[in-house]
């Protein structure tokens, strides 16, 4: 019943539904070529290498990354920055990371914090998310070993100036780490240009893939500690994890169907173009936001109307409970959005919602105006009902 | 070409075809239930989050599990031994594992070895890979905190006395991390029954579901330190992992798809029985084995025709290389098997093998005794030629 008339605005947690060719890629590669890569001489180990293979090219074209087997595929984006950060941050070293992170960053850096003494420091943002490079270079110490950002908020849909971030942190000598859980397929990456050291990102959102796929870029003169060790049917003999790139940093049976999958989607952005799809978004957003924002009682986070942001639109209602509203939302009007505090405490501090949480709806690339215009209606009669 | 008459005998790697109710589980839920579980609180959302929960409650039925939540999805096994083992053992410790683990089990703990001081025995399997329990019992130290064994090796197919391991563990107080890479879903387990107290599991081999697929059965009372730290969607506000499970093991998103393909492939093992699937293989590794053994100058790997084994048969002959055998089966034969190290180079010392390496052959589900033959057939027709 509702998947009939599902309007999906989830899409900043997983993007659904997929292009039809990352479905088929799925398939298709569990039927026939579910052999396990590297391992075996056969034909069909043969397609599963060439399937993950071709995955890392694909990625390596989207994000201008000159050697794909400078990126290592892991489970999700949470692997992914768990692995740059425990990988990189010695005993004793300082990090500056922002007040918008995932706790995704958060709660390793804690951890690093309580059991080796590393030192935090978030930058505090404003209201919208806004994070100066001004701030990141006041924090810096002479033993920062790590920049850590948020390309977008997941909350706020603001979007930080990796760019310039990156120009600092190369001049200054430290390597900077993306968090692209909410960019990837969405802003235009360039980690050569934009001087990002180390790019997690997911590929179950932006990139249009199946969960269960992810990875991290990193820089081939950044040397990880693996976060994992174990088989990569490289130099077995050795009791050392091998240092070439990927096996160093991919042990055991890779998810080739889910690569698969996720092949197809960086495919079909790449045909798209990603220009393409951030401004088709960006479009759907502001319309959103004017929709909302005019309502009374409403409240909408992040940067104003007209300023840049991704697909991501959260709001709350002062009187109604983020959690009944999405709530209502599902069931009365058959429309998937998200509340709560997803995953990123501070951020809702800076905006002020700390103890409320927030609804967040967030488009994706079959997001039409109609369905958009659906959750401003939807939201409308809810507030109404709720005055009277 | 090959795709029609291949005779798949790789299913120690990765077991195919799957039945079909996995691969067609795997593409509903990407077509449809493809939300972020417990992160939400619409109806997609609620739909992902019981794939995961039914999932688990199958494979707790299968490993007698007493409660679900006690398992943590990984994407492999290596990503659950390193959980287990990284989670557990504390600088200082001592560790007891076998020489027929795998490099997912030697690597983690050499890592260990290095950097923080961290002691490990190797118990020396004979020739066919039996480790006696006693063996194990001597090398107990006062410092002991960790057992581990593989249920079967991954080379010789051997079985090992998990069970009397277990006891003798529990006995000691020492906990037992059982590497059930090649025996979930082949034999019998019973987490309670054989005091196992970690157990981890792919669940792309002998439990049928798809690769990026796998977890880890955690003891109620045990508590590790977790690999991963990040976004639960419970306790958002906490810079900690909650202590909850599955949550404190399970940070970021999971791969829904590939867990609804698992559960189907576990429910299918549950309606044949483990037992039934054993005994299968069990024959179909026999005749394997006769027919091997039968061929002149060529030696077979592992426990005599007769002794309990896995399906899996290893061998070599003398005069051609391990990887020429698997690439000639494989090109004019269309038989897929894998040839090389395996992973496990001390069981290749156990072997006499360390230097050659060998040819294994898997068998699987849907084997038949036609395949099986099949191979032995054509390792007589390459031996014959080569004494030309």
């Amino acid at each position: 019943m509702e998947e009939q008339r599902l309007i999906y605005l989830d899409h900043a947690a997983t993007s659904w539904p997929k292009p039809p060719q990352v479905t088929e890629a799925m398939l298709q590669a569990a039927l026939n070529d579910a052999a396990n890569p590297g391992r075996g001489s056969h034909a069909m180990a043969v397609r599963a290498s060439r399937i993950m293979f071709d995955t890392r090219k694909w990625l390596s074209k989207l994000f201008h990354i000159k050697n794909p087997n400078d990126i290592a595929f892991t489970c999700n984006t949470t692997m992914a920055l768990n692995m740059a950060i425990k990988g990189w941050v010695k005993p004793g070293d300082h990090v500056i990371a922002t007040s918008i992170e995932h706790n995704s960053v958060r709660r390793p850096l804690y951890d690093l914090e309580l059991k080796h003494g590393v030192q935090v420091s978030y930058i505090e943002s404003n209201a919208e998310g806004d994070i100066q490079v001004s701030q990141i270079a006041d924090a810096i110490r002479s033993n920062t070993s790590l920049i850590i950002v948020t390309h977008s908020s997941n909350l706020l849909g603001n979007i930080l100036p990796v760019a310039e971030i990156g120009e600092l942190a190369r001049k200054k000598g430290i390597k900077l780490l993306v968090d692209a859980a909410q960019s990837a397929g969405i802003l235009p990456i360039d980690v050569e240009a934009m001087g990002i050291d180390m790019l997690a990102f997911p590929g179950h959102k932006g990139l249009l893939g199946p969960q269960g796929t992810g990875g991290l870029y990193i820089h081939p003169e950044l040397d990880l500690e693996p976060l994992l060790h174990g088989g990569t049917g490289s130099q077995s003999e050795t009791p050392w994890q091998p240092q070439v790139r990927p096996d160093r940093y991919e042990a055991g049976t890779q998810n080739t169907p889910g690569l698969a999958g996720l092949q197809a989607g960086v495919r079909h952005i790449l045909n798209e173009t990603v220009q393409k799809i951030h401004t088709n978004e960006w479009r759907l957003s502001q319309r959103l936001l004017e929709g909302l924002s005019g309502i009374n009682g409403v409240n909408v986070l992040g940067p104003a109307i007209g300023e840049p942001r991704t697909g991501i639109v959260a709001f709350y209602v002062d009187a109604i409970d983020p959690s009944e509203m999405s709530f209502i939302l599902d069931q009365h009007y058959g429309i998937a959005v998200r509340s709560g505090f997803h995953c990123t405490p501070l951020a809702h501090s800076s905006a002020g919602t700390a103890k409320t949480g927030a609804v967040r709806a967030s488009v994706g690339l079959y997001t039409t105006e109609q369905e958009v215009d659906a959750l401003t209606e939807a939201v409308k009669e809810i507030v109404e009902q709720y005055k009277l």
